[in-house]
């Protein structure tokens, strides 16, 4: 291989507090964590925290990494969903553990419309 | 499908701040951020933060995900690396910062005995 592909890598620190936008340009919430597959390494869900007053009763929204767009302008990702298509979203809220199995991960990647790749 | 696979994930978050150790027990660092491939998801690189006094004079090494093993009873992860060959690897200081090129990325597999998956 010779191609000069460059892999255009960001840091989870950085992804991390990133704040949020719907296409509509409304703030949704901002990127608490990454959930990643121990073996593959990949990114399996970017986890949105939404709403809350200092940080009590927040929700928690798992979405597939390729959905998040980075918006320059923004300095945010934007994600291609109404704020009533998030009401229906799967979340869990902070007293709540999701037991990230196989029918959570379809329930996810069907809500935002994307191909699974378990 | 219909296999019952869970995959099994880990929090960024949780990932950030763990130790490391070698095969020998020695500790080496700890995880100082993941670095992730944009466009695919994929963990490209686990930096060690290793060194240093009170973050002064630190030193950085990125290595693939997947020589990173997880010791319960450590309570860290176990690299096969002792600490000679560690002195070898790739690696940049606080005031650096790597071009994560495709070059780069071959170093950093090759040096841990890794497939490269660009």
């Amino acid at each position: 291989m010779d191609t000069k592909v460059v892999p255009d890598l960001i840091s989870s620190e950085r992804v991390e507090g990133t704040k949020v936008y719907n296409t509509e340009g409304d703030k949704l919430g901002s990127i608490e964590q990454l959930m990643i597959d121990k073996r593959s390494g990949h990114v399996r869900y970017a986890v949105l925290e939404f709403g809350g007053i200092l940080g009590v009763g927040t929700d928690h929204y798992p979405m597939p990494w390729s959905i998040l767009k980075y918006d320059t302008r923004l300095d945010g990702y934007v994600v291609p969903i109404d704020k009533n298509a998030l009401r229906e979203a799967p979340r869990y809220r902070d007293d709540e553990s999701p037991v990230y199995d196989v029918d959570y991960g379809r329930r996810v990647y069907r809500h935002y419309g994307v191909d699974e790749r378990l």
